[in-house]
C-alpha cells in the first residue's frame, strides 16, 4: 500500500479539514466572508505577534516580497540584502529588478547571517534605506538571528524587512517587539494551507516610508490593500483566492487551539528529533548553527551518492516526497520537513524511509539507530 | 430550505467535481504534477484558441494584466486604452502605475467601445505601442466587438492586449485569428473554478516586444514565465497555486467534453433567455447592443428601488447572491448571471428568485412571466 507524503519545506502536509474546507466557496463580497476575513486577519495578528495591520494577497510569497519592495521604496534607494542562500538571493533579484541600489552581503550557504556584517555594511553606507534578511532560509535550513538585526537597524532610519515565509509559526518572530517593519509570509509552511496567500506585516515606519516610495505597483500595492482591509467590514482590493482564505481560517483556529508557544516547542522537539536521528545515521548537516534551525534539516548526500539517488528512491518506493538541494546545492543534499502539520510519528516515519532508503543505496546504515535516536528524544 | 446560489458574473459556481478537485494536494514538483500542468496548459491553449504560449499565474486576473503591461511596455510608451466600465478604467490605472502614457478613450458605460474611435486615436497618435480593450466589460454586461478592434490594430506595430477575463470561454473569441497579441483572463469566470489563478495569451510579436520593455517587473515577469514552462516538463517560477491547478484540469476536462462551440451557444441561449425575462418584466437594460451580451445582463433597478434593495432580499430570503453595479453604477443596476457553470433551470431558478422579489418590494408584477418568456427562449 504505497501511500503518499509531501514531507517538504513548502508546500507542507495539509490537515484534512483545511483540505475540505476549499471544497465549497461563499462569495467574497458576502457578509459571511466579510466576518471570515475580520476573523483570519485577526488570526494573521496572533500569528505575527503583531498589533500592526497584516496585508493578504493572492501569490506565492514571492509576490508579497515584491509588494513590500515597490511599496515601500524608490530606484536608486540603497538596500543592503544577506544572501546565504536561494530566498536571500531573491530578496537582492528582486530589489534589483526595481531599481534599487543593493549592497549584497554573499555568505556561505549554511552558515548564518552575521550581525557584526551588518554594522560594517551601515557603517560604510550611512544611507541605507533599508535591510532585507531572510529568516529561515528553506534552502540551506538556517535560521538567522532577525532579534540581533532587528536591534540593529532600530538604531538607523532604515526599514527592516524580513522574508518569513517558511519561518513564521515555526520558530518565534516578534515582529513588534524585535523591530521588523516589513515582515513577508506565505501560505503553504507553518500555516498548514496549500500555496497561494501571501501576507505582509507593516510597521508604522514603513507606512511612512510607503508615502513617499515611487517604484510603480499596482496589484501588490500596499496602499491599496490597506484601504480596502481598513473598510468596515474589511475587503481586499481584487478577488481574492476564497478557497484558500476560507482553509486559512481552519488553519488558524487549529494555530490558536494549540498555541504559539506550544507550536514552536513542537517544531523545535520535531527537529531535535530529527537531527538526533541524521547524527545516529553518521550523515552532515549542512546548517552549522542548530540552535535555531527547527524549520528544515538540510543533510549531506552520503560520499559517492547523488542525493538525487536518495529523493527518487524515497518518492518511488515509498510515495515519500522530500526535497533535495536548490541552487548551486542541487544533487549535493537533501532536506528532511518538519514544518507544518507535523507530529512525531511523522518524523518516524521520514526517519524510517531514510534508513530503509540508504540500506538499499548501499550505505551501511544499523537499521533502527536513526529512529531510535529520534525516540529518544521525542520521549524526553 | 434556504440554498446558497452564486448566481455573479465572479466568482462564478464552482461544479462539485471541481470543488473536491481541492481537497488532497500533490507537490508541485513532482512528476504527476508536470504531467497536470502540461495538460492543464494544453487545455488553456484550446481555450484560448491559440498556438501561442499561455502563461499561468497565481494572482487574481488584475495580477495577469499588471504582468502584461509590465512585461511588454516602457516608461513612457504612448497606448490607446478604452474605458467604458469599472475593468477598462483598471487598464487606464495600471497603464498609469507603470508610467505609461495613456490616451483614455472613455465612452458611456453601457455602450460598447467604437472601433471608429480607435481609428481616430491611432491617427491622432502614430507612436502608440499598444491598445488596450476590454471584451467582457463585466461592469456592464457591455461585450465588444474584439475582432473589428483586431482588424484595425493589426495595421499598425502596436501590440493589441484584451481583457477576456470575463469573456474567454463564454462568447468567442480567436487569439490568433483576430490579432490579439496579449489576452488575460482568470479562473472563476466560465473557467468555473474558484479566483486564484490567472493567465495571459502571448503572441510572437507581444514577445518581441518584451524583449526591449524596461517597466520593472519579477513576479509577474512573462519571461520568468517562459522561461519555466518551457522547460521538459514544464515548471511555474514560483510555487503556484496547486489546489486550483488541479481544479482546472478538472474544469478544462469539463470543457473539452461540452466543446468551445457547445459552450459559447449555451452561453448564448441562456442570456437570450434571461433577457427575454427582462423584457416580460418590463425592466430596462443598461447595455445598448445585446447582440454579444452574453456574459452578464445588466438591468437598471425600477424608478424609485435601490437596486440594493433587490440584492439584499434576494440574499437575505433566498440565500441568492447577486450583483450589484460597481463604479458610478452602484445603487442604479443589478447583475443577472450566467457565466460558467449555468444551466436552464440554474436561469428559471434565478428569475423566479427575481418575480418573488419584485413583488415583495411592491412592484407591478404578473408572477410567472418572466420564467415564461425565459422558457420560450429555452424551448426554441
Amino acid at each position: 500500500m504505497k501511500k503518499d507524503y509531501i514531507f517538504t519545506p513548502g508546500p507542507t502536509p495539509v490537515p484534512p479539514q483545511v483540505g475540505l474546507a476549499q471544497v465549497s466557496m461563499i462569495h467574497h463580497r458576502s457578509p459571511d466572508f466579510s466576518v471570515l476575513l475580520e476573523r483570519v486577519l485577526d488570526g494573521l495578528k496572533y500569528v505575527y505577534q503583531t498589533r500592526n495591520d497584516v496585508l493578504l494577497f493572492t501569490s506565492s510569497g514571492t509576490g508579497a516580497m515584491e509588494g513590500a519592495i515597490a511599496s515601500c521604496f524608490s530606484p536608486g534607494d540603497k538596500v543592503i540584502a544577506f544572501a546565504g542562500g536561494k530566498f536571500g538571493e531573491r530578496l537582492v533579484e528582486i530589489s534589483q529588478a526595481f531599481g534599487l541600489k543593493v549592497v549584497a552581503i554573499e555568505f556561505e550557504w549554511g552558515a548564518c547571517a552575521d550581525p557584526a556584517d551588518l554594522k560594517k555594511a551601515l557603517a560604510a553606507n550611512p544611507d541605507t534605506r533599508g535591510v532585507l534578511l531572510t529568516q529561515s532560509e528553506t534552502s540551506t535550513g538556517v535560521v538567522n538571528d532577525v532579534e540581533a538585526f532587528g536591534s540593529i537597524v532600530a538604531k538607523t532610519n532604515a526599514l527592516f524587512m524580513v522574508d518569513a515565509i517558511s519561518g513564521l509559526g515555526a520558530v518565534d518572530l516578534k515582529t513588534d517587539d524585535w523591530g521588523i517593519d516589513l515582515c513577508v509570509s506565505g501560505s503553504q509552511k507553518a500555516l498548514m494551507i496549500p500555496p497561494g496567500l501571501a501576507f505582509c506585516a507593516v510597521s508604522e515606519k514603513a507606512w511612512k516610508a510607503a508615502e513617499t516610495a515611487k517604484c510603480p505597483s499596482y496589484y501588490f500595492s500596499f496602499k491599496a490593500a490597506r484601504k480596502s482591509q481598513s473598510k468596515t467590514p474589511p475587503e481586499t482590493p481584487y478577488t481574492p483566492a476564497i478557497t484558500l482564505v476560507q482553509a486559512l481560517d481552519v488553519a488558524i483556529g487549529m494555530i490558536r487551539e494549540e498555541g504559539l508557544e506550544a507550536m514552536f516547542a513542537r517544531h523545535e522537539r520535531l527537529a531535535r528529533a530529527t537531527q538526533a536521528a541524521v547524527e545516529a545515521l553518521g550523515l552532515r548537516f549542512l546548517a552549522k548553527d542548530r540552535s535555531r534551525a527547527f524549520v528544515t534539516t538540510s543533510v549531506w548526500a552520503p560520499e559517492g551518492v547523488p542525493a538525487g539517488d536518495i529523493t527518487k528512491f524515497m518518492r518511488n518506493e515509498f510515495g515519500m516526497f522530500i526535497a533535495g538541494g536548490q541552487g548551486k546545492l542541487k544533487g549535493k543534499i537533501f532536506r528532511l520537513a518538519h514544518v507544518g502539520y507535523f507530529n512525531e510519528f511523522d518524523i518516524v516515519t521520514q526517519v524510517a524511509a531514510l534508513e530503509l532508503t540508504l540500506k538499499r543505496l548501499g550505505q551501511p546504515v544499523e537499521l533502527g539507530s536513526g529512529v531510535g535516536a529520534a525516540l529518544k528524544v521525542l520521549a524526553e
